[in-house]
């Protein structure tokens, strides 16, 4: 620390003849975890990935000219167009005064510009919201729970309670509130899936509690192994870990897996017998392509129905978000989890921390309420709906399907057939007896296989996409997550030009 | 724990013939810190008078038809209309399909419609956004960025950079990331104002670190002690609490007071000598009836600028947001903070945290841009924006007024004139020797005095407003903060109505 002799000043009525300037924060004086936490999805890659489509900006000659943002599910970034009926609503709630205004119009001009039941709910929503730019309940609008609670409730064939349904400014808030009042301390342990999202991690990490991460198996559709689960729970017991919570994200981020009916009641006999809070990570439910999404509630309410005395205990937590399916509302961050079975007492903590973070964006929660509660057969706006909903998962299987066969075709590139979701996780087979210069050259940059892959491709391609490091995988394995969200087939192309060189370069 | 002997059940090929049940979770299960941290804003009462509010709408008989929320800065949830500038361009923003539509209506109906200076903005805005249902950069979208900062240059006649500023979903969400960064254990501790906004102390109790609190001076219009901070801090390090932060709120909340330049030097000083980060929290820059706002950006710039070597390791962050002010557009969730003199790699952390969040609502980001670069002079938006701004100013003032002129009349209650904000923060002088009967009703219920009068005027008016126990005050003394948001003068006559009986009832 240097001592300056500061200009002699008077400042108000006191005087300070000098003193020693403290020099700035650095890392050390930072809480501990927050560095440690970590989340490749916008981590280094991305990150580089950012400065090179400034580079393009300022017409710099590159060997492509667009990056492809394969890194994160964020279909309105690239060539998704939101669904009208949201849009369109979601209009009016920003000016009401339109509303009236429409009135005046003589009545094709107005049914051009706004279908009569857009007025219509956009009335209704106003009427429980006010205005949308007032603070809501911290828990979320009461008519938007409502109406999540019936959604529920037909989706499942189960009821719904409004008061146990939480709005929160996308799924990650719920994870963040969850993992935050769950954490009580390192010897806390949540059992996450392998490959998983990466906000599991880094909230828990954030939180300064235990990952415990368990396998996915990858030559099985990247299905869920209960007895490993059980083992886990024993083992980490044994080192004085306590596992309260157990995460599973169906359909699967990264792996695209759909859980059966069975897998899922085989986890919930586990939470049952162990205590585990589950929080099922469902915001892709509506990115189905193979398969049958169940809800986990759905199974925990037919186990309950038929022994209550074995599953009362049983805590559930499910996600649902307005950033993925055909929505995929990213920017707006809407979302809702329904908490399922837990005492008033603990759901009063969980309470507390929405109420700090004041209320969710209530545009998010209107959003909510137009996602789950679509325009029903005549009315006016439900042929349009319906035809740009199917022209979205349409496009979305299309491009799933055409970029898996190109995975297949890849030399040394191994991937699951997607069932579901937003992305692929194909795996790189570049073991060391095949590709020992890769790996010498990986040694030589501190880099892992799949890290130097993904950097590689991003440098000669513009493709963004993530190292399966930021995710998990079983040690000596390598993958990539990428999403299949980008338009057209020339990004494939460079991709499938860029292996071949790539393994051309690289293999003995 | 009671052993249950589960039907025997087969579940895909395993058979378990019993378990014992587990328990559900208990508090003593949970992450201490969030049991521990209070938000009195959206607390004990305010849950109160929600419950009282559904009641009323059950048609249920009480002794008034109406609560009167004073207790949360809410403004649209009160009277006031959102300024058309914002709802306008904001519909736009969500529907863009509209703008293309607008274009084949004849002049005079599109005019009446939509301002051309609308269309434009929401044009500019969507040309960078592309649409507000993407997810944008974490720190925020590069155009709003780049014009808050020449918001900022503009505002204190020194520049700013775009790369230091973060777009937030409100203040709050800054404040917890700052928290939640700098909070490295127990030993650390932030310098807080009591009274203070109480999402400090509960961010901080999420975090485990220590508040200390220095105490505005009430005698003096609330303002601030140089030499007391410069104690605590002296008194803290002898008790090995390492001082790493400094909160002020400029203008106050609670109180409502507006902080001199040379307050600010004396603060900034104190920093420079300390190393301490400050944050200032300005969301009430815009809400100042008396006396005038100046930025700790701009104190410290001068100061700077004046003499480099004494100030240059200072870190300040100012937070602003788009919920108070004229604005009042708490639901929309946006907001900024301009991080000042940070280290790159300190700056890197904050950055990965607002990575973990995705990013703020997309929308309150466009907001932000609307609310620091207003319709100029000689656009069309112009002369109706001015309008509604000014009339919204007056009727805060005018109603401030009136509020405090009530305080003023009541009996054993004291008020400082407003200065800026949107509260008030009277004192209640109920002391023992005067109010024997009262202090003997409060500890039968286990009640401080200013929550059981708090409580006492919410059943009996339906006001409500929060204890001063919520912001913290000096021992002994008793207050309440109450919004002057409310419209009309019906409350307020109920409010010393109210006061008559209760100084009635409980004086000596």
């Amino acid at each position: 620390m240097k001592q300056v002799a500061a200009t002699p000043r008077i400042i108000g009525r006191r005087l300070y003849a000098s003193f020693t300037v403290a020099p700035k924060l650095a890392l050390s004086d930072l809480n501990r975890s927050t560095i440690e936490a970590k989340y490749a999805v916008r981590g280094k890659i991305p990150i580089r990935a950012d400065e090179l489509s400034q580079e393009i900006a300022q017409n710099e000659k590159l060997a492509f000219n667009e990056i492809i943002s394969a890194n994160i599910g964020n279909p309105q970034q690239l060539d998704q167009a939101p669904l009208s009926w949201y849009r369109q609503t979601l209009s009016l709630l920003q000016y009401p005064g339109l509303i009236e205004q429409l009135k005046e119009l003589d009545e094709t001009t107005r049914n051009k510009l706004y279908p009569a039941d857009v007025i219509e709910r956009a009335s209704t929503l106003l009427g429980s919201l006010g205005s949308v730019g007032a603070y809501s309940l911290s828990q979320g609008d009461r008519f938007v729970r409502k109406s999540v609670a019936e959604f529920i409730s037909k989706r499942d064939g189960y009821p719904a309670n409004p008061n146990d349904i939480f709005l929160t400014g996308g799924a990650s808030a719920a994870v963040l509130y969850l993992i935050q009042v769950l954490s009580r301390g390192e010897n806390l342990g949540f059992l996450i899936p392998i490959p998983q999202y990466p906000l599991y991690t880094a909230s828990i990490a954030l939180n300064n509690a235990t990952p415990i991460g368990y396998y996915l198996d990858e030559a099985n559709d990247w299905s869920t192994d209960p007895k490993q689960i059980r083992q886990l729970i024993a083992e980490n017991k044994d080192k004085g870990i306590d596992v309260k919570s157990l995460v599973i994200i169906n359909p699967g981020n990264p792996t695209g897996a759909i859980l059966s009916e069975s897998d899922i009641s085989q986890l919930i006999d586990i939470a049952a017998e162990h205590g585990l809070v589950v929080i099922a990570d469902e915001v892709y439910q509506e990115n189905v392509f193979h398969g049958q999404f169940v809800s986990a509630k759905k199974v925990l309410a037919k186990l309950l129905e038929k022994d209550p005395e074995t599953y009362k205990n049983v805590q559930l937590v499910s996600l649902h978000s307005t950033s993925k399916g055909v929505s995929g509302e990213c920017g707006q961050r809407g979302g809702y989890m329904e908490l399922v079975g837990f005492s008033k007492e603990v759901q009063d903590v969980i309470f507390k921390l929405a109420s700090i973070n004041l209320c969710p964006v209530v545009t998010g929660q209107a959003l909510v309420e137009l996602m789950i509660n679509p325009p029903k057969e005549g009315t006016p706006s439900h042929g349009l709906y319906q035809k740009e909903v199917s022209s979205i998962h349409e496009a979305l299987e299309e491009r799933a399907t055409r970029l898996h066969e190109a995975f297949s075709k890849m030399a040394d590139v191994e991937c699951n057939k997607p069932q579901g979701a937003m992305y692929l996780f194909p795996r790189l087979n570049f073991d060391k007896s095949l590709y020992a210069k890769l790996h010498e050259a990986c040694k030589a940059d501190g880099l892992s296989v799949d890290e130097f892959y993904c950097s590689d491709l991003l440098e000669n391609t513009g493709i963004c996409c993530v190292p399966g490091s930021g995710f998990g995988q079983v040690p000596g394995t390598y993958h990539l997550r990428t999403t299949f969200l980008p338009p057209g087939t020339n990004w494939i192309e460079r991709w499938e030009l860029f292996h071949k060189n790539f393994v051309a370069k690289y293999k003995n």
